[in-house]
């Protein structure tokens, strides 16, 4: 056992590097933010005046407004705070539905709805994509599945899982389309908002969903690990079920405490405080999703300069997650020395990290929050490595 | 919606007063923790270079080593990380139990042991205390219960759980004399040390644990939420099972990701970092527990000079959590116009939070930590507000 080796833990990542890595660029934290954490660094800081023994109900620190805030924000009736959008996931499947019950989702979901499904027993139904370059979902195409499961199992599903953003191509499919189809089907609707609420408006009304999820560690600028499952009012006695356990020899209960979510939360402290402290920042940045969009694209069109360089899903791209193709950069790759670590070394001393280590044919960039002279920067470097190995870059 | 009633959210709790709140003084960071948490704020702040799709397996920050110098530490062969201790206790009887199962738990469990059975659909029998005044747990016990429970059920329990120090009146229980007869019986055993590991000395193997549980912000100089499971070698395979599901339209699978941890891990980010940049210290403070009790057993003498004033649960305390009775606070109460808000005003004039406001009949003071200038400072609050009162004080 060493001890020593924890002793002053750096992450020098923000400072000296542009850190362009998809997971990184919504959970940067407000100035806000951070002067909240710092002030609740401790432990159960937000549970100094916790009276009713649950964490949403909370007035100081006001935890118990922010539930409603944010119920409002996404258009919905009901949230509870989760450590991440896969326990909002679980939580959701393990109350409304039973083993081996039936669940569609999109074939471009987070691997953790896959094993939220798992840990839960369900049967997961794909809803195909389109394969290369586009790798697009259909909407129309989860009425097919849930005929599907239907010829199959001899029901519908009970839920539908739509990846609004999905985490591999910044793919951006129309919750409202697939929600109206559901409606129809009477098929519970589930949109996982982990890539889009935080940085674009929600409006879980409009999309008919039963279920938001979301993480705020990944787009609304909170240390993780932060999440929310939003709900309406419909579904929160059986989402929000409270104990019923009774001590068989000294009869204690707890009948306030809710089942799927750890009895008073399974989130509090630090992180909890960054989401709050970032709300009012978020509530406005939301409004210029447009602006990171059109930066976005611009990023796109000069990393395409690099010939050879494709973007990957969907044209033009609909968000600031992309995945290239980048088929050039694999050719020098197999001759060079440090074979595909050769880029990121690369980058590396061009003051850019995020890119995966050892990637080549094809990578992700997030560009959220960049400001154009960041991203002018990744730019360069990118179309500098390309020309130092003599590739072939447009005016 | 009203976003800006979150911009400078404050806690002034650890600066402005002595906070003697039963669940603060184990988790107030260290200096270390505390710089390591500025450096790491940032949403997936531990992410930068995870190269394998699981936290425990990162090596920048060293949380490779640390999993391996907790286990180390505690006894044990495995460890991983949770937010909470109570995702730690679901886990287990999650992945080691079946629905319908039995397991046997102490009365002074925390109700999330008792949340994490329910959840998991097992069957709850108690191991009963010995009531007023001590409250006391005899390990012995656990063998009539394991009886009883082969008698309804007509086989053994699979899971017993003690709570090494509880929560109520902060008894502690040897679970060395637990374990021996759960390894007799050929029972699961299950330490929750949720208030005793990161404050003393905790071997696994001695108490013969299957299972060790814990809370990093109870006890381990943290940020919540974190927790840990520690397992031996035996239960690995079964409590990190890997996922098996296959997309069947895509073929997706993700056998490496960990299904009762979510995948990758159910917490990273800052509360991780501050649970590595504590473990120094935390080392290092095991060793002087001792004089934490003695620190606590001069409190209590001295608290028990206000007449009528009695330290609940086992004498003398093995802890720094009290729960003390205090009929004569009551009697104020019972004539004073705020009721039994008297107290916790009283005490909040005078420098002090943390009793639970409104109860006076007997309330928790936990001193972990307190120097012995600040515990003489909350003594002279007490006995102050007693002889305003015109209670009686002795010398």
């Amino acid at each position: 056992m060493n001890p020593d080796r924890y002793r002053n833990l750096r992450r020098d990542t923000e400072l000296k590097y542009i850190n362009v890595h998809p997971i990184q660029r919504g959970g940067v934290l407000t100035p806000e933010a951070r002067k909240a954490l710092i002030e609740f660094a401790d432990g159960y800081s937000v549970c100094d005046f916790c009276f009713e023994g649950r964490v949403d109900l909370v007035e100081t620190p006001p935890v118990r407004d922010f539930v409603g805030d944010v119920a409002e924000f996404l258009g919905m009736d009901e949230v509870r705070f989760t450590p991440g959008c896969r326990h909002a996931k679980w939580a959701v499947m393990s109350t409304m539905l039973e083993k081996g019950d039936s669940i569609v989702l999109d074939s471009l979901a987070h691997y953790t709805s896959y094993m939220a499904a798992e840990a839960n027993n369900l049967e997961v139904y794909e809803v195909p994509h389109s394969g290369y370059p586009e790798f697009r979902i259909n909407p129309e195409t989860y009425a097919d599945v849930f005929e599907e499961v239907k010829r199959e199992t001899g029901e519908y599903p009970k839920l539908a899982l739509l990846t609004h953003v999905d985490y591999r191509y910044g793919n951006l499919t129309p919750p409202e389309e697939v929600g109206k189809i559901c409606e129809e089907y009477g098929v519970m609707f589930m949109v996982n908002t982990a890539y889009s609420s935080g940085l674009m408006e929600i409006n879980g009304k409009k999309m008919r969903a039963d279920f938001i999820v979301g993480s705020g560690h990944k787009s609304w600028a909170s240390t993780a690990p932060i999440g929310f499952v939003a709900t309406n009012y419909e579904h929160v006695e059986k989402l929000m079920k409270t104990s019923t356990i009774r001590g068989r020899w000294s009869g204690r209960g707890f009948t306030k405490k809710e089942i799927a979510f750890y009895g008073c939360s399974p989130v509090f402290g630090a992180p909890l405080i960054t989401f709050m402290a970032s709300f009012p920042s978020v509530v406005e940045r939301v409004s210029r999703w447009e602006d990171e969009v059109r930066k976005a694209r611009y990023f796109v069109r000069e990393m395409e300069k690099i010939v050879g360089f494709h973007q990957m899903g969907v044209r033009p791209t609909e968000h600031t997650l992309q995945n290239f193709e980048s088929l050039p950069f694999h050719q020098v790759a197999r001759k060079h020395k440090r074979r595909g670590y050769f880029l990121y070394s690369e980058l590396k001393k061009r003051g850019v990290i995020g890119v995966h280590p050892g990637l080549t044919k094809n990578f992700k960039i997030n560009t959220y929050g960049l400001t154009d002279r960041q991203i002018n920067h990744v730019i360069w470097a990118f179309k500098d490595i390309a020309e130092k190995y003599g590739l072939e870059v447009e005016d």
